[in-house]
């Protein structure tokens, strides 16, 4: 066998705090020594296979060629089946636990042509517990791919619709309104909406947000910069509308969580009309 | 010389949010620019030089022929000695401060070999302070073994029975009971303790734990999810038996930390029949 | 064209939380599968751009040549101009924003000595929104350098005098007096004054350091572990003097944060003969 793929992309909810991101690479540099890791983020919030969907879901179309080993697996070590799910003829395998962290992204890439369920206990490791997949199955399917083996190697072909699906929420329109959800709060407190430019077609610049007790204004602006004082509307990079500030957290100034529901409403209705905020009940 | 070692682990308690960790790989990519660098993580807590010797332990069976730059150096600049200590025939060498960081994951790979003190001025980087030796003197002597220099040119033999030793807490037996200590705290609230499945031979399957003011009973359980909704004791990847809770912080909703006694407790035993929590003594 | 630079050193604000940095190693990796990434830090706090600078320029001397992609970026999208600056004969080219980030790091390696404006559509890659330069602008820069393409190909040549500049807080003596800034907090505590050790001569080895309304007494030291349980001056490994304790955060237990006045004064001076903490002013 010839190398085949020489990067393995990894996510996980493993954080930077314990040595768990570390023993998986040496695992993969003990077996694949030519292949590069790429972190693509183990800041994923534990157990949330919702959030881990989503990153990998919003990074599966600028990921180079090779292995995507993601790993949010609070099931670990009971029945959930660990899978390695080939898309795009092959240019990406996801090897991960088949509990819906990887649906996102395989759609994203077109869907899955190829899967099999990874139970060959010649390519795993033997270990005294079940609690480290990643380490112990996932990384060394992965290393095994990287190096040239072959898929059917890990286990028995599974039929592609039996892979659980992931869950999103999606937009609903209320008369004028529009019924949205957080999807994803980052770093820098911006608040993604599960909703694109073309949903907010015929609304107008300008738009009233209600949420939790709350109305804000808020203006369609296409950078961060050009929002000003108030609220923002900016389309990002992913061509899905969030609720920005400039220099300073929405999500902190606001009050948003990742789940939380924003109602959409053109700034022109009545029920809107109010520039600044204010509250509608009691504290 | 041709190059001896292609990877170089490093830990550290340097964190991620200085670019303590990114000027160490600067200087290894500067002086070994075919290694490749394996963070094993840089979270330890500051100055925690036990944490650290635990995740490298824990770490030490899974790394790939190497190097390993250890840093947790509260005395760094002192009179402490860097050494580098060469383990399993040279198929490893740890290269840190000695003062029993490196002890744990030396002893796992069979114990020192042979080791000598850092103290070659001209395999140093020159500085006009004393307090960043990882860049200035351990990073040089990392690079210098994995570009094939000697051991010998970093500085003098040293008796290997001179290093010092990890100190490691041991469970002890009082009467039917054990008791245990917490080693460690993962980022998802597992609590492991000192003790592997042997320890709790012929104790049954059912167990009282008691910390602080409190009585919990818990479960063997070879999985998280197969806790249930009670505590578990589970058999981690190390070997080791974690107080944990199905997706949720056990140590976060116990009140566990590392370093707290936990009396493990067969729970036939009558001053541990409670199957609820109770607090013992006034909050 | 041959590859030209091995290396792509980044620093962002990124944080570790989401897949930003992942992302935009994913592009660098697709684009420029050569070079190895080497990450300095992304800890860097969100939109601080005098943090980023600092940090860049604390680094800068140990890194290796190559492209060094530079993103601390509160105004993307805007018509702020992304620039790559040539340093140390070609050695180093830095990539970002021109916002100051950069000046800082660019001033230590000698200065500019040829910049672009990074406008070429050609070379970056087509988003719907204009909020993520760094995967869609500036990685595909440093990737077109990276493989050996030219400097020119990324948009106009700009004098380099129209850069902006980063200014830098410069200590004032006031009578014999040294009115110092905090510049960093690093992850130990320790606080880095904008003195370096020449501007404490003959001022002596012990000094009152008031701020806030506080009078600590300091001691020069050359170690953390020489500090003893006072206050230390320590000359750090850049040359400058960090207000530090031994095995504690100074910044914490003394109340320093980044940007804090520190008045430095002969220990001799009546105004501070005091050798224990006290309280100038009310609560």
């Amino acid at each position: 066998v010839t190398p085949r793929y020489d990067t393995i992309t990894f996510l996980s909810d493993f954080g930077a705090d314990d040595e768990f991101v570390g023993v998986v690479k040496a695992v993969l540099r003990g077996l694949a020594p030519h292949a590069t890791v790429l972190d693509l983020t183990h800041g994923i919030p534990p157990f949330d296979m919702r959030a881990g969907g989503l990153a990998l879901a919003r990074a599966a179309q600028y990921l180079p060629s090779g292995v995507v080993l993601a790993v949010v697996d609070p099931g670990v070590g009971t029945d959930r089946r660990g899978v390695a799910v080939e898309v795009a003829e092959g240019e990406l395998v996801f090897i991960g636990p088949d509990n819906g962290l990887l649906a996102g992204a395989v759609a994203m890439m077109g869907g899955a042509e190829r899967a099999v369920a990874i139970t060959n206990p010649d390519l795993q490791l033997v270990a005294p517990g079940a609690t480290f997949a990643a380490r112990d199955v996932f990384a060394p399917a992965a290393a095994h791919l990287a190096i040239g083996g072959s898929l059917d190697d890990l286990g028995p072909v599974i039929d592609i619709f039996t892979l659980l699906p992931g869950v999103l929420p999606v937009a609903e329109r209320k008369g004028d309104d529009l019924e949205t959800e957080v999807l994803w709060v980052d770093r820098f407190g911006n608040a993604q909406l599960n909703v694109g430019l073309d949903d907010l077609a015929g609304m107008g610049e300008l738009f009233a947000l209600r949420f939790h007790e709350t109305v804000r204004t808020a203006r369609l602006a296409t950078t961060y910069g050009a929002i000003g004082g108030s609220v923002g509307l900016v389309v990002d990079s992913y061509g899905l509308v969030s609720v920005c500030l400039d220099r300073q957290s929405a999500a902190g100034e606001l009050g948003l969580d990742v789940g939380d529901r924003v109602m959409v409403q053109p700034a022109g209705d009545p029920k809107s009309s109010v520039p600044v905020t204010m509250r509608l009940g009691p504290r």
